[in-house]
């Protein structure tokens, strides 16, 4: 393989260079998910979510803390969510996934924030474009199958009456130096991204400003997003907050191999592509680690670790560990070649789509009952 | 009279320095409200405001084609605010009552702006103690008579639904180089602080994006407001409205007579004085312009130019011209002491003010009335 360079960047808004998960461990001071904690959490789950066994979530921040909070009675809130940009890509459904498996083992309220203002500041689109993406990835996390009598949709906009107040107060704590160093702002950055994080910061204590006592938080993210939250965590406690928990997830990489999946970027597969576009793309853009010919592949096998196709199938579409390990160590040995393995997540990819996009038909009449509204 | 330091500063949040006027309009690039325009107004109004014809209002930006625009028929709403982190002061009410004049001379619509956001994020008071005087504040202006069908109260807080999607629009066009140079914010500045000038700059355009339509907006300010909307009048027109025109107050004076009246200086004469207070500051902080005892000052006459009690009369409580007049003269020759001087404002002040505190009393009813609601 080539050697490729060591740099990386991860923030937010901008991913470049190939993720060294450990550096970015240390980087950002979160921890490994390790075995103990696991078992814990197993304890509470009965089983564990493939991605938790696999270390597709990774990391964490102070998970021990609310698992000890948890077994004192004193339960926790979710909260996580989605910039509304364009159409939400596998990446989007993938951290939802886990975030529904939490909701249900955990029977957790979950807090849902739609990023209207990030997108329409960061982006290069028109407020009314944000609008529309905001209300068709509503209809995405409502087709996942959330509870919608635990479940809040915060849209930053439209809830500003709830967020903006307690966005101030944590503001006021933090000033320019620190975003600078923690997402590399300029003078020549606009002065609605340089407020954006105390908006995202604001729905990890809002459920306990709205109750008025302190609730426990988890957050499940991308790791991307992790920086918002290691800014604000010092603040919370200087308000008398709880620091939320999070949960830490791998960036689910785009059809080429490198860098994340991003809407920015194109080439990703979207939850309302159709089953010719989804053939298309895997078998067009899908980076294989097979071999240069079908001959080479039944002799030296391809490489599983680099082979997106394999990498989508681990981190999302088999969650069956026995037929996964069977594929990975047939593409290893040359006995699957890399278009029949393409096939099978073809396969696996359309039927989860036709039901999502089945079920995404039906969400358009629940909107509402998602949307928070003020007692 | 002593030679004073050339050196002053004017932003919203710090006034240093005694302002020299037309260095301030140079440097603010407003323009000085002659007598053309003086005249202009009058054909509408009938008769100017003393503060019109005294030059206390004394610079603007774009009167004329607001003139413009309301001699084809197309009329303008008025835009103001107050600061909530204190007792209003006669600053305050002294610009309100020019407000007045204007909602009353061309039948205007009012929105009035309670910027407990901005005053929450710049002074070391609790979120809570600045609710309290937004509340407090409210009554002040309601006190001095608005119409109350034509008067919308906004609270940045508690109207961020409206404001916060407008204010990102603003934002989004407005990046932190170009806030350091207009107020001097530097890295160590708070990010809410930071974003705090789009939220100000919001209800200039608010009618307008309520209704659909653009609406050409007059703000009567104090001129260390300006700031805000010279940054701001840049962006109005990239998003498709009118930049507001402006009418610039001088700074009220501060008892001691240096700077402006300002709630975080202290020395300040209060909307709840009592009559006793007024005497007792009046008496022991009013700068006077008198000579050292009074056979001098009989001698050689005082100089109304410099003295406190002589400027409150000027700048807000003997609107006639006439009685002004005779008291400049008799001041300037002898015939007036600091101490008769005093005497006189020391009634005109709690003459208003008990009048006011009636009012204000009453106003505790008709809070309601006065706050937005959306329809």
């Amino acid at each position: 393989m080539k050697k490729e360079s060591d740099e990386f960047h991860v923030t937010p808004w901008e991913i470049s260079g190939r993720i060294d998960y450990n550096k970015l461990m240390k980087e950002f001071g979160v921890s490994p998910l390790d075995e103990k904690t696991l078992r814990r959490i197993e304890k509470h789950t009965k089983e564990l979510h493939f991605m938790l066994k696999r270390k597709i979530i990774f990391a964490h921040r102070d998970l021990d803390w609310l698992l000890d909070e948890y077994e004192k009675g004193n339960k926790f809130f979710l909260y996580t969510g989605c910039g509304p940009s364009g159409p939400v890509h596998l990446g989007h459904l993938q951290m939802w996934l886990f975030t529904k498996w939490l909701q249900d083992k955990f029977n957790a309220e979950l807090w849902f924030q739609f990023t209207d203002d990030e997108k329409f500041l960061f982006k290069d689109k028109s407020y009314e474009e944000i609008q529309k993406w905001t209300y068709e990835n509503m209809l995405d996390v409502i087709a996942l199958g959330f509870d919608p009598k635990k479940t809040h949709f915060l849209i930053d906009t439209k809830h500003a009456n709830l967020l903006y107040p307690l966005a101030i107060k944590i503001a006021k704590k933090i000033n320019f130096s620190t975003l600078k160093s923690a997402f590399g702002f300029t003078n020549e950055t606009n002065i609605g991204q340089i407020f954006y994080t105390s908006m995202q910061a604001s729905p990890a204590v809002l459920p306990s400003a709205i109750k008025g006592k302190n609730i426990p938080c988890l957050i499940p993210l991308g790791v991307d997003q992790d920086p918002h939250f290691r800014v604000a965590r010092d603040v919370y406690p200087k308000l008398g907050y709880y620091k939320p928990a999070i949960m830490h997830k791998m960036m689910f990489p785009s059809l080429g191999g490198a860098g994340a999946m991003s809407s920015s970027k194109g080439n990703i597969i979207t939850s309302i592509d159709s089953p010719k576009e989804v053939e298309m793309k895997i078998k067009k853009y899908a980076f294989s680690g097979g071999a240069d010919t079908s001959e080479q592949h039944r002799k030296k096998g391809g490489n599983p670790d680099v082979d997106i196709s394999f990498q989508y199938l681990k981190m999302f579409f088999e969650p069956d560990d026995t037929k996964l390990k069977k594929i990975e160590e047939d593409y290893k040995n040359g006995k699957l070649l890399t278009g029949e393995l393409k096939e099978y997540l073809i396969k696996k990819i359309n039927s989860f789509l036709a039901e999502h996009q089945r079920r995404r038909e039906r969400a358009k009449k629940e909107v509402d009952k998602f949307i928070y509204k003020e007692k």
